[in-house]
């Protein structure tokens, strides 16, 4: 449904003349924005985890495991996480621009349009800048690139401010609309600017077109990440400006929740789907093949690709429980914030190392030594994405009244399934990864155990906690006589049997 | 936000307890389906997309372009464009069927995430079965597929039948719930039943397999077409089972209008990307490269891959103001048919093959006649994409109470706008495609310039539809003494002026 996208949540109610807003947007030629947001973030969704396809497709074989292969994979690993990151602050940037322009008409749709496009193309920048450390072309490229987003920005701020009407009302901009616009726009031009510096820079001296870039890229990482901590030593503290601060880096600044589970549910299909593409293209046998190495036997043929089928169930097995579990968090969550948005990002970003993780395990799925390895690299990326999934249940209730829907605080009926869902991964691979110290000879069996076992548990788990629950009000009932006033803060932590 | 999805479209307004109706929910355990039904949407838009890759990363060099290779590359487009229309045929069921069921539980979800998995699992094996047509195994393999997800689907009817609240108030079934669900279940085991015979013949005589697959996967199309052209031919008629018409393939059936937009978008988001995949994985230049063959020049190494650059921005450019277009359409869409289904399915085959084109003029850009090849092979996909789209705005038109919103019906204000984007790209590829005709020495240059001229003509749409509006005008007022009763029915296609 084409309603509103706000920072509020918004109530939906069948009405009987339906197009009665929406012909009146048409008329002045305005439209709500919702699809194109969900359309960019798609885009941004595919384009954030695209690089992980280098680092899979990297040929390793068992043989050759060198210091150079090593270096290689190195670097496209961290050329993934990095572009990861550069794209979901540009991302970040995106939604934040777009809750304060709450329509669009055709002029800012296609402007939208550019600004994917140069988006889209970062990932390639960045990758050159990394395979050519002191070539200032790289560099010069990717800023570029940084300073060309900004200006579509800048245009599109602009756009917006000279029609009033395709402002979000629900901003509230106390001071006079002239300021708001300058506030935003030097938020949206500064790290263009700090780009035309080092672009500026790696003509002569590259090292410090580095500084900069890092600043750009990390700054709002840091910025949130310190000012959080500083939230939770000091308590959350007043905003000195208190009419700009819709457009700050104040981690309890609402973030579209809509637009972190577009973004989210964009991660998690192409992540699914990233090894089916990849077995769709090189796993069908080739028929002279066939026909020579396998006597004519498609069976044959097709058990040398075995491995691969099994890490694709996997993979798509893991990847969609880990969207489910965020899928049951976020029915519970009624405003995400910044510290969410954050560690969601984290958590996205351990989700797209996954297809790295499972390719490894089926690619030595010969080698014990190295099966074992590849089987804890696996367990460690699933700890690693579903450990911040729970991280940020745990922001959530910290601000719980404004996060959470009352079912899931602390004492709803939703709670403890709730946590059982969130701590099942972590617990599961936890528990993997210490039983492959103790039976190094079985990991694969045990990975594999693990992959069968947690779906199963998913769809036993209100069962299982029902049954948890009972037995821990029934030793709590044996054990009160003797202890009962230390349990006592604990008690709004079960619910009411349902 | 998590507002119920219903085929009726919804009025949203902002409430002061926008939490009331979600914790009803939460307390008996259901969900909105919405979320779920995004990302099933993106999954099987990803999916219907992927096995243009096997087609795009065909190794063609213009020396050999001999029958093997052009029998492979036909056997591949085949493969593409059916495995287009069966995860279509695949998400139209499941559309159908969660217009059924209206709410969503832990165990649906998971349900239908074994529904995905399955469905994922189809393009390989019925790439399979292309590759070795005389083997039963590929056969067998794509019926079991079929039947695993048909078993799955039915396993949702039932589940959801067993618990109604489960199911849609709005979906109207005066029958007994029994007979409903019995009505389904039928529909929905239909195509598995015949699988199951194809997967039975397969092991003896495999051509029976084939017609019965066949059926499967054509009936619904066929089925749909011809009762189109019997309600152009003989008028709409009755429906005689009235009570079931929920679940028909009843043309004038609505379709979830968000669903179709959440699949359109998928399919545009992943093709735009698609280029981007491979210049990130292949056009990175290699180290020891650069240091040897282009003496340490990068800037020399990267002109290389320059046509493959040009060709992403005009895929991504193409892609995006097809989009945009769609876009456009579907904001003045009220209701979707399944007539308008079919069109749009049409549509985004064509789509999903620009990369394809694109590819094909970077890689020919030396060779003047296979060029000219390409250039036409472009044009006409671009033209097939962007005709099914302004056919898809007829059909549209023909039911225009219905399925459009006041400003864009025959009179509305936006009528000629609508008119002017979606003719924009028909007219435009055609010319081009016409003009290498003549030109065939410039045909490059033709599509690079109809490439950069089409954004413009799109951001200078409004205005140059008034522009021609106000000379047809002025033509009418000077012709008029003559002949102003024969353009009197034409009068209302004209709107007023803004």
């Amino acid at each position: 449904m084409s309603e509103p996208r706000t920072p509020e949540p918004a109530l939906s109610v069948q009405g009987d003349s339906p197009t009665s807003t929406r012909d009146e947007d048409a008329a002045d030629g305005t439209q709500h924005s919702q699809r194109m947001l969900n359309f960019s973030d798609a885009l941004l969704s595919i384009i954030a985890t695209v690089m992980i396809l280098p680092v899979t497709h990297t040929e390793i074989s068992p043989e050759q495991f060198d210091k150079s292969i090593q270096k290689l994979l190195a670097t496209r690993i961290a050329v993934y996480l990095m572009t990861f990151l550069i794209v979901t602050v540009a991302w970040a940037a995106h939604t934040r621009l777009f809750q304060v322009v709450g329509k669009i008409d055709d002029t800012l749709a296609l402007l939208n349009l550019a600004c994917m496009m140069t988006i889209t193309f970062l990932p390639y920048t960045f990758s050159l800048m990394m395979a050519f450390p002191e070539v200032p072309l790289g560099i010069f490229l990717f800023c570029v690139c940084v300073i060309a987003i900004g200006a579509v920005q800048a245009l599109i701020v602009v756009y917006a401010f000279s029609f009033p009407h395709l402002l979000n009302p629900q901003v509230g901009c106390a001071a006079p609309r002239g300021l708001c616009r300058q506030h935003i726009l030097r938020i949206v031009l500064r790290g263009p600017a700090l780009c035309f510096l080092a672009a500026g820079f790696s003509l002569f001296f590259y090292p410090v077109s580095y500084v900069l870039m890092a600043t750009v890229i990390f700054l709002p990482y840091v910025n949130k990440a310190a000012s959080w901590c500083r939230d939770r030593l000091l308590g959350p503290q007043e905003s000195p400006a208190h009419s700009m601060e819709f457009f700050t880096f104040n981690l309890q600044e609402p973030l579209s929740k809509e637009r972190v589970e577009a973004f989210s549910d964009g991660v998690y299909a192409i992540v699914a789907t990233l090894l089916i593409l990849d077995i769709c293209e090189d796993n069908v046998p080739d028929a002279k093949d066939v026909e020579e190495r396998f006597h004519g036997s498609l069976v044959a043929a097709l058990s040398v690709y075995g491995p691969h089928f099994l890490a694709y169930f996997g993979s798509f097995a893991t990847v969609g429980l880990l969207w489910f579990a965020h899928h049951s968090l976020f029915l519970h969550v009624r405003k995400a914030t910044q510290s969410m948005g954050l560690l969601n990002t984290l958590s996205l970003a351990f989700v797209g190392g996954l297809p790295l993780a499972y390719q490894q395990t089926s690619a030595f799925a010969r080698q014990p030594r190295d099966e074992l390895e590849s089987v804890r690299v696996s367990c460690a990326i699933i700890f690693f994405a579903s450990i911040f999934q729970f991280a940020m249940w745990t922001a959530a209730l910290l601000h719980e009244a404004e996060t959470l829907q009352p079912p899931a605080r602390f004492g709803g009926r939703e709670h403890a399934f709730m946590f059982a869902k969130l701590a099942l991964y972590p617990c599961a691979s936890l528990l993997a990864f210490a039983s492959t110290c103790f039976l190094s000879r079985f990991s694969t069996a045990i990975f594999h155990l693990m992959q069968i076992a947690v779906p199963f548990a998913f769809l036993l788990l209100r069962l299982l906690v029902r049954l948890a629950l009972a037995l821990l009000r029934a030793l709590r009932g044996l054990a009160r006589p003797a202890q009962g006033v230390e349990e006592a803060p604990q008690a709004p932590l079960l619910p009411a049997p349902c």
